[in-house]
C-alpha cells in the first residue's frame, strides 16, 4: 500500500523539499494534499511543481487542512510540518487533534511544556508523531548502536560531542543573511540558539548511538558577536545515565567549519566514533588493535544499519537519503499500524525524542543563567 | 512544463530506480510509461511501485514502447534506457528512429561503430541522446572545470586520474555474486571488463574537467585472479591533446578501496584534484601557496557550480544528486529545444562523449593486444 | 660557543634521551656531565654509551654533580632534568641553588607552591630555567602565534582543545604496565593524572599560540576504570582572559587515539587550528574562505616560525626536533646571556610556564573537588 | 663497541648533516674525520661545530683522506659520502680501494657500469657498502614487508606508487632556486633529472616493501616547463618479477605536493598501503573486512617493526629517525662483521640496491628514447 501525505510549509527554504523527497524515496507515500505557503501564489505554485493536481486539497490555512483532510474518507495518513520553529507546536497539535499522524520538522516546540502535552496528546490519541533528527537516519550511526547494545566497547566510559558550524559568523559578511536573521530572532527560534538549532541534533545522536539519555548539565552560552541576541556558542559537560561524563560543544561561529558534526563513544573494550565529514564510515576501536574503517552496506555490518543503505558501498548517500530513512521508519511503523506488517528494525525519532531535545535546551539555558553550575535534565 | 518519459529496465540492479530519482528529482519530469522488465510480473510491479497507473503504458518490450508512444499524441518526451550493456545499442536506436530523446545509461554501446551509428542519427533526427557518466554531476568537478577555464592554474602539464575499486575481489569471497557473473560475460558487458566499466568514468571525467581528450594511449590489461574471462585491472599512459603526458589507473581488484576516484589535474600555475572520497571538495592549490579546499554552494564559487549545489555547504549531496544534475541538465535541454528557455550553463554528457568514450576502450584494448605500443584513441 | 652541559636521569624511560638529543641537535651544547641513574652499573652504561668519558663527572647524587660541577671552572652551563615528577623541585632547586641553569621536563614540582619558589629562585639568581613542554616546539605552533598577534583572526572568540590518549586503557591489558604503574602513584605524579601530565599540554599551548591564560575553570574528574588512584579522564570548561569561552578534554583512557592533541582557534575573522596528527600543518580559514593548509619551511611563513624548521617542507620533523627546537631556544638565550649575541625570537616555555600549568592543575583539582564550580585559575 | 667514522661533504645543503644524525643517534659511532668542504674555511668550520678536535683529521681533498684515514691505526671504520651525485662515484671508489667501508647518498653512480664496478668492488675488498634510501628506514615500511612475507595478503596482484613533488615548479618563481640548478644540470646530476632523483626511491621501496625487483619497464618523461634541460615529470608501467603489473610516477612539478611519497601493494587476500603523508601509518585491508590502520610501536606489530621504533606509538619519528634507521643497521652489521655480535634483523640498502635503482633509471631512459617501447631492466 502506498501512504498518502501533506506538507504544510516548503515554500521557502530548502527543508520542505528535503522532506518531500525523504517521504517519496521508497515509494511508500504519495504527495495528496499541502499548504506550501501563506502566500497564495506560492502556495500554488509549489502546489503544481509538486504535483498535488485536485485543487481542492491546496489549502490556505493548516488548520482547514487538517479539518478537511481529517474528514474526506481518502484524506492523508500523515502530514510533514516543514515551517519556522515557532509554529510548529500548533500545527502539529492542531493534526493530532484531528487525528492525522505527523512527522515534525525539529523542534517539536519551544517548550518542553508544549513538548510534553504534544507527546501526551499523541499518546492519547495513539498517532504516530516523529521528529525529524536528520543525522540518526543515516547506517554508520546504527551500526554504532548495534554494536554498542553487542557488548563490543563494552561499558562506556566517556562520551565526545561536537557540532561547529560557521554559517552564522559567514552569514554577516556574505549574502546568506535572511536565515540568520529569524535564527537570531527569540520569537521564532525560542530563547536558545545554537544549543537549540544544532546541540538538539548532539543529544539526540548520542541517544541513538548509545541508548543514553543526559542527566544533568553544566552550560556555558556566548554571544558571539557581542550585538546578538541569541547564544551563538555553548559549551557543556554533561553527565550521561549511568554517571558517565560527556562534554558537547556546539557553535555557529566556528569558521571553517561547515557541519562537523562528530561523535565519539568510548568504553573499556573500544570506541566507535562517527563524523558527518564522512558519515558513510564508521571508525571502531578494540583495545589495543589498530582502528578500523567500518562503511556502509557491507557484508559485516549489522542486518538492521545494512537496511539503511540503498546504494553499493563506495556510493554516498547524504542528507537525502538520511531524511529518506527517518520516513521509511516512520511510514513502515505507519502501515504495520494499518496492516500489521512488518515496521523493521530501525526507528525514526519520536515525539519523546522530541520532548527530550527540548528538555535538555531549557536544562542547559537554566545552567548558563545560574553562573553555570549542573542542571537535572527533565522533570 | 513537466516532460513525460518512460523507462526500459530498472526491475533489476539498483541503477534504474537511480536513473528514475535523478529524472524526478528537480520536479521537470513525470513517469509516464515503462517497460521495467522482460518478466511481467517484475514489469507490473515497478510500474505499481513507481506509479505508473496507466497499464496502457506498461509494455513488454522496448520496441513496442518506442512504437507506441512515438505514435500517442501524449507520447513520452524521452526515454531512460538502465539495461544491461549489451542491449543499449538496439534499445537506443529503436527510440530515436521513433524520434524519442534518450537519456542512457553508460556505455552507450559495446563498439566505436555502433555507438557512432547511434550519434549520427541522433543528429540526423535532431534528437538529445544523453549518457550518464554519473561523477560528471558533481559540483566540484564543474568547478574544476571553470577555473582551467579561467587559466587559474595555467598551462595544463600533467593529468593523473585512478578509479580503484576492490568489489570483484570481494565478490569472489562474499554473497555479492550476481553482478560479477554478467560483468564478467563478454557477450553482456563487451571485450573489455574494468576498463569499458570505470575507466571510461575516469576519461569523461578528465574531458569534462580539462576540455581536453586522450590522443593516443599505452594500455595493459590483467586478469586477476587468472581464471577470469576479462580484464580486472588496468594501466594506461595517455597522452592528451597538446601533448599533455597523463597515467590513468582503473581495478577492480584493489582491495581497500570502494569508489576511490580520484582526478588530479596540474598546471603551470596551479593543481585542482577532486576525490569521490569527498567529492563537495576540490583541493586547490596556486603556486607557492597554501592549498586550499574549495566546498560546495560556497560564494567563492563560479556560478555554474554552485547552481549544481541544492543543500547548504556541509549537508552531502550524493550519487544521487549527481545524478539528478545529469538530468537537471538534459530536461532543462529538451525544454529548451521545445520552448526557447534558457537551458542553463553546465552541459550532460552527451552520445559523443559516450562515442569517445567506447573508443578510449577501443584504443586501450587494441594497445593491450599489440605488446602494449601507443594506438591513436578515435578515428 | 659550545655549551656544556649535564643530565640527571636518563638510565630508564625514554624521555632522557629526547632531551639530551635536543640538547645536541644543533650543536650547540656538548654532553659533560651526569648522574644517568641511582643505579651505578647503570649510571655508568649511559656516561659510556653518551660519551661522558671523565669518570669523575659522573654522579651517584644529583646534589654532589651541582655541588662539584657548580665549584669547577669548566663546570656545566646547564642541566637538563629528566627524573620521575616527585623528584624535579629538589633537583632544580639544588642546581639553581649552586647557580647552574636549568631545562626540566614537566611538570616543574608537584605543587604550585614549590613551582613558585623555584620561578622566585631563578630570578633571583638570574638563571635561565625552562620547562620542556615539547608541542610547543614545533614550528606551525609558532606560525599560529604570529598569525594571531598580527590580527589575521581577529579577535579571539572561542578555544577548543584537546588530547585524547588510550595508552593508559591499553596498559591494562598488555605489556606496557611498569609506566602505568609510576603513572598512576600519588606519590610520584602528584594529586592528579590525567590533568597533570597531559592537561597540562593543552594548556600551555594554547598559552603559547594565543598569548591567552586561563582566568578559571569547572572541571570534572573521571577515574576511569574504577579502581585506579587518579584521574585518567579530565573534561574542563576554561575561560580564557578576556572572557573568551573554552573548553578542554583530556584523557588517557580514549581508545583509538594515541596522542591526538588538538588545538582550535577561533577569531572573528578566521581560524587556525593544529593537530598533532599532522603537526607540519597548520589549518587557516579566513572568514568566508576556503580552509588552507600551511606547512613548514615556506616561504608564506612567518620568520619566527620558519626558523624551527630545519629541513625542506614535506619533510617530516617529529617529537625528537621539536625538543630540539626547545633546546635550541634556550641554549641561544644562554649564549646570548653571556655573550650578547642575539637568542632569536621563539622562546622555550619557562619556569613561569611551569608554575602556570601547576595553577592550572590545582584549579581543576579544586573545581573536582567542589562540585565542579568555577574556581580561579592561579593567585 | 663505538664505531669511528669520517664525513666528506656536508659543508653545504642539509643532507649530510642528515647523515651525521643518523650515524650518531642510537651512539653506535663517533665522528672522527671529515673532508666537509672544498673549501678550507667551511671544512673547518663544520669540523669545529660538528666537534672534530684533531685538525689532521681534516681532510682537504677526499682522497688523502681515504689514503690517511686508512694508513692509520685508529683510522676511520666508515665513511659517510654526501656529496652532490656526480662524485660518488669516485669517492666511493676511492675509499672501499683503501679498505675503508661506505655509506653512500643516493645515487651511488651516475651510470649502471659504475655502480657494478663498486659492488664489486666492495664484494672483492669484503666491504661494507651502503646507500642511503631513506624512506626504507621507517618502520611501516619494515612491517609490511613482514605482513607481506608471512602472505597475510596473498600473492601480489598490482603494486602502485608514487611520489609527486612540487618544488621544482615552485623554485622558479621562488627563492629556493640553488639545489633547482644543479638538480636540473646533467653533468652533476646524470641523464635523469626526476626519475633518478626520486624515482628510484618508489622502486627501493617497492623492493623493500614486496622484496620484487621490476623486470622491465615502458617509461615516458616530460621535461616541464618546456626549457628545462631534464625531465621532471615521469610516468612508467613498470613490470614486476613474476608478471605483477605497476605503476610508477614521480614528478617535481606536482603543485600541491610536497613529499607525497604513496606505496600501495594489492595482493589476492588484502592489501598494504603506506604513504608519507603519515609515515608512522599503515593502512592494512583484509578482503572483506574493513581497512585498519597500523601504527608504529604497537604489540601487534612484527618485532622487527617494532625495533626501528624508539618513541611510544603516537609520538612522531621523522626523516631523521628514518636515517638513523639504515645507520643503527649498517653500524650494527659492522660490529657484527668485527664482533660476531647479533646485526638484528632489519636490513639498511646497500651497494646492490644501488645498482639496481641505477639500472632502473637506466631502462626507464631507453624506453623514453625509444618511443616507450618495454625496455628489460638490469643485466
Amino acid at each position: 500500500m502506498k501512504l498518502k501525505f501533506g506538507i504544510v510549509g516548503g515554500g521557502g527554504g530548502f527543508i520542505g523539499n528535503v522532506h518531500r523527497h525523504g517521504a517519496l524515496m521508497d515509494d511508500l507515500a504519495v504527495l495528496t494534499a499541502g499548504c506550501f505557503s501563506r502566500n497564495a501564489d506560492t502556495n500554488h505554485k509549489y502546489a503544481k511543481r509538486w504535483g498535488v493536481a485536485d485543487s481542492n486539497r491546496i489549502y490556505a490555512d493548516y488548520e482547514e487542512m487538517a479539518a478537511v483532510e481529517s474528514a474526506r474518507e481518502d484524506g492523508i495518513d500523515f502530514v510533514s510540518i516543514t515551517t519556522p520553529n515557532d509554529t510548529h507546536y500548533p500545527i502539529v497539535k492542531s493534526f493530532l487533534q484531528h487525528g492525522i499522524h505527523v512527522m515534525c520538522d525539529k523542534p517539536l516546540a519551544l517548550t518542553a511544556e508544549q513538548g510534553r502535552e504534544l507527546a501526551a496528546l499523541a499518546k492519547e490519541k495513539d498517532l504516530l508523531c516523529g521528529v525529524s533528527y536528520t543525522y540518526t537516519g543515516y547506517a554508520m550511526v546504527r551500526q554504532a548502536r548495534e554494536m554498542i547494545d553487542a557488548g563490543e566497547i563494552g561499558k562506556i566510559t566517556c562520551i565526545q560531542g561536537e557540532y561547529p558550524q560557521e554559517w552564522l559568523a559567514v552569514s554577516l559578511v556574505s549574502e546568506r543573511s535572511e536565515q540568520a536573521v529569524w535564527r537570531q530572532d527569540p520569537k521564532r527560534s525560542g530563547a536558545s540558539g545554537c544549543c537549540a538549532d544544532i546541540g538538539t541534533h548532539i543529544e539526540c545522536l548520542i541517544a541513538k548511538m548509545t541508548g543514553l539519555h543526559p542527566r544533568r548539565v553544566i552550560a556555558r552560552f556566548d554571544r558571539i558577536p557581542e550585538n546578538i541576541p541569541l547564544e551563538t556558542n555553548a559549551q557543556m559537560l554533561v553527565e550521561f545515565e549511568g554517571n558517565i561524563p560527556g562534554m558537547i560543544w556546539a557553535s555557529q561561529i566556528a569558521i571553517g567549519h561547515e557541519t562537523e558534526l562528530n561523535i565519539r563513544i568510548f568504553g573499556e573494550k573500544g570506541s566507535v566514533e562517527w563524523s558527518h565529514l564522512r558519515p558513510w564510515e564508521l571508525r571502531v576501536t578494540r583495545i589495543n588493535q589498530p582502528p578500523q574503517i567500518y562503511t556502509t552496506n557491507r557484508d559485516y555490518l549489522a542486518p538492521s544499519a545494512r537496511e539503511l543503505c540503498r546504494l553499493p558501498s563506495g556510493h554516498i548517500e547524504g542528507f537525502y537519503e538520511a531524511f529518506g530513512n527517518l520516513y521509511h521508519s516512520f511510514c513502515m511503523n505507519l502501515i504495520a499500524k494499518k496492516t500489521g506488517a512488518d515496521p523493521g528494525t530501525f526507528q525514526y525519532p519520536t515525539v519523546e525524542d522530541g520532548v527530550r531535545g527540548i528538555e535538555f535546551v531549557d536544562a542547559c539555558l537554566a545552567s548558563n543563567a545560574q553562573n553555570n553550575i549542573w542542571i537535572k535534565v527533565g522533570q
